[in-house]
């Protein structure tokens, strides 16, 4: 059996997430159905982490071992044939025996964009979060830099996923204006469930003043998810990088 | 009754275009029935031309005659609240009386969006033709400027509507390489049914070495439909502008 390892990018619209679910399209059963066909037994694709339903990948990695003899690089466009439109294989390589695509895994970046202006823009409908009112870049900045660094993340997740500890490290979270787009990028070497989005939707409370921006410490202190900002649409969310070692990771920052 | 001229956007991915059918869901019906539940009667629009079914546009004018107060700068936050979020009026301003969407149209751009690349890219899905060959970029530009000028250009309109000539004059139609897409412009004071995409089919058939770039002329002389490439797919088909005189015309274009 062979370890492929390949980048897959979804709009993830029409799915109600990543993982496997009895009755809703998933994103991971509809790859594993294509995948399967094609290479003529059962697959099961390694995901590098559960998004949630409507949030989109740009870049997002798995896995998955075969006993085909399908070389990798002819993958993409094999396996593409048999996918719907809104995902894709954008690249595959052999991958070291151990290599896992969730285990492996040393940090990752998720982007956030709000689509910031008064009159929405059908082509975003569900690729960005429509926000129509004025946002105070300069006090979500000040409260984003207090996320970054290494804390327990308990007041921006949602419970519903066991996780060892609420401990993680955030590599940074910046904010760039690209009118009339604002995009929040959050590195971190691995998000609790709804982290990225519980801690756009606290900026977006910072920013309409029901958050002082200086709180933020306190509130991740509490650990009470009720005293920090509700969970932003997934519309806005992406998976825009991802890094590991060796061939994997220079094959995802290709 | 007031006249008031309106730009409306829209992804036409869902429609079954412009124009009211029986049956299926138009962008002409969608509007109406906001706009008549927004004005508190009915109300016909008066669109700028026929799009196809899953044709889309960035610059839509229309025009509707109501006895509603509400005034213009209100409207497009008014109706897009009623309106599914694929359709979206940006501005909206009094027009004279006379005005009308159709009628009163000096000329229309289109753009086709071509998304040439190896590997499909899911976010463009229904918004771009995905064509994974190579283009033969010159050559398509030989053949373009052929279409420029007045012409009869009965050879890239499929029938189907009655129109009193197939005379149209091509402002301009240029190719542009942004990639990885390659954009077509093409501008005229109007457009046959199918004319648009009618002729990227057949800048296509050149690219493809089906038609020689230097054929045009002829092809335009010979009138015959069959003997010009295929209708290109709607996915990569948008309205780009559209010129009127006056405050209708400014609005337009800013």
């Amino acid at each position: 059996m062979m370890n492929i390892a390949a980048w897959l990018m979804f709009d993830g619209s029409r799915y109600h997430g990543w993982q496997v679910q009895q009755f809703d399209a998933t994103v991971q059963g509809t790859l594993e159905a294509a995948l399967s066909r094609l290479c003529g037994h059962p697959i099961t694709a390694h995901g590098c982490g559960r998004t949630d339903a409507g949030v989109h990948a740009e870049r997002y990695c798995f896995n998955f071992r075969t006993s085909s003899s399908i070389p990798p690089d002819r993958l993409p466009y094999a396996a593409n044939s048999l996918l719907p439109p809104d995902i894709a294989i954008k690249k595959a390589i052999y991958a070291p025996e151990d290599f896992d695509a969730n285990l492996s895994c040393l940090k990752k970046e998720y982007t956030y964009r709000i689509y910031n202006s008064r009159i929405r823009d059908p082509f975003y409908t569900g690729r960005a979060y429509f926000y129509p009112h004025r946002l105070d870049i300069s006090s979500m900045r000040v409260a984003a830099a207090h996320f970054v660094g290494t804390h327990d993340f308990a007041a921006v997740r949602s419970v519903g996923t066991e996780t060892k500890t609420t401990i993680r490290t955030v590599h940074w979270l910046e904010i760039a204006e690209k009118e009339p787009f604002i995009e929040f990028k959050v590195c971190a070497d691995g998000f609790l469930y709804n982290m990225a989005r519980a801690i756009i939707g606290t900026l977006l409370y910072v920013s309409e003043g029901k958050i002082a921006p200086d709180d933020i410490p306190q509130l991740l202190d509490f650990k009470d998810r009720r005293q920090t900002g509700p969970t932003a649409p997934p519309d806005g969310l992406y998976m825009t990088r991802i890094w590991y070692n060796g061939e994997v990771g220079a094959m995802m920052e290709s």
